[in-house]
């Protein structure tokens, strides 16, 4: 389609651009086929990561993304329990958090760029579970939420320094003044594996944050799009808030590997 | 090098090759490096197997190499327990059946075509670990061994129909007049996985049997050299036999995926 100007072959052309682009978009919806796939089966499998230094592993431990609050680790429990009100669940997955919290009462709304993922929260039982990436949060209303949650290391949605500062706009706007965000993520200088200290080195000479991986999920023959995911220090997510509406409150576990933060606003 | 003709560059040229290919051998043994990287960390990872057709999937349990005799299938372990006298256990990885017949007094000798695998095993302290590939098992010297186990799955390890019968006579040759081979493998018939499905169609189309994998390990960065690796019906393995030095005596739970065959001398 040009890039100027009205479309010469219109509706027609708009309908054929949808289905193949849709069509493209679940092809490469790696991740949500694997969630859609475990559940039907009802198996435990591990995700399969592909880093663009060509170092492939496997990204989680089986059936961690259906997971129940006991299994949880003690920060991340800590951490789910500080979520209240109208709550946003940034990047749900199979909707284990979202599911907990909607079972306690809360008013859960679960958003993923993946439309397996958000299948497969619909299949669990979510009430509210939305396809939509993290970019496009500003697509809802003023004041929505009261808590935003990113769990399983989801403060990595945020993707760089640049993109987490415009999506924090984002966040100040569809939430409460007395809001906040609980993340996590995990820290990657917690780490002594030859190949992860040579990705490091690698970002940095390329002028990226050394903890800023970029990604693609492969389930069967399906091959996920390149994607950022941020891990940071304590100290480079607080570098991240300075010029943002918003300050780290408190972290849980910043001594470990994954930590978390609780964020508020600032005024 | 040039095809015919003594090389120009001599000893200095044939040094050079031989450091090439050493360590690009090395760099591909994804296996073997896992196996170790495994056996070091005392962590359990499951492996990365990426099939011709762009599947990849997670080929074994995280750990499956380290079992011990009480983790294994009741199949698996009335299999073992057939071996006797003098074993080779042709493709031993880490050792585990191996290890378990040293242990039990038999003089066991493992061979595998990946440094890394027989590293481990000489770690895990096997007395008889060679790094050698099935087909050249000719240079055991003759009546070498009582019995040869191929274990895991490891009827795979022919590859392919003809590849077989080249090797059976290899190990006739190998082996005392009573000897008896004990090979496992995998029914691939015994699948409604769509995607394995269309893989049998491709295999028939190009002339190889339906479960003629060509598969490769991945590990970190390193990516292992294509093989093909055989799953056969027990139908398929009968024919397979048919015109060797070789017969099915007896097969141990033919019903299921994984099964066994107990195989002794013609004459």
């Amino acid at each position: 389609m040009p890039e100027t100007g009205k479309p010469k072959c219109g509706n027609f052309c708009f309908r054929l651009f949808s289905f193949v682009f849709s069509g493209m978009k679940n092809s490469r919806d790696a991740y949500g086929q694997q969630l859609l796939a475990q559940y039907k089966s009802q198996t435990a499998t591990a995700e399969i990561i592909e880093r663009d230094d060509f170092y492939i592993d496997t990204g989680s431990d089986a059936g961690l993304y259906f997971t129940e609050y006991e299994q949880w680790s003690a920060s991340e429990q800590q951490a789910v329990e500080l979520a209240a009100g109208r709550i946003l669940d940034v990047g749900c997955g199979a909707g284990r958090h979202s599911l907990y919290l909607q079972r306690k009462g809360f008013d859960a709304t679960g958003i993923d760029n993946s439309p397996g993922a958000i299948e497969v929260c619909k299949l669990r039982g979510l009430n509210k579970a939305i396809v939509r990436p993290i970019n496009q949060i500003d697509e809802f209303a003023p004041d929505s939420f009261d808590t935003i949650i990113m769990m399983g290391n989801n403060f990595g949605l945020f993707g760089d320094a640049e993109n987490a500062k415009a999506i924090l706009e984002k966040m100040s706007r569809i939430t409460a003044p007395d809001a906040h965000i609980i993340a996590g993520t995990h820290n990657p200088y917690q780490t002594v594996d030859a190949e992860h200290l040579e990705y490091h080195e690698i970002n940095r000479k390329r002028g990226r944050m050394p903890g800023q991986l970029r990604i693609r999920v492969r389930f069967g023959k399906i091959v996920g799009d390149w994607f950022d995911y941020l891990f940071v220090s304590p100290e480079e997510m607080q570098n991240i808030f300075s010029d943002t509406d918003w300050r780290i409150e408190e972290l849980i576990a910043p001594e470990e590997a994954n930590y978390f933060a609780v964020i508020k606003k600032k005024f």
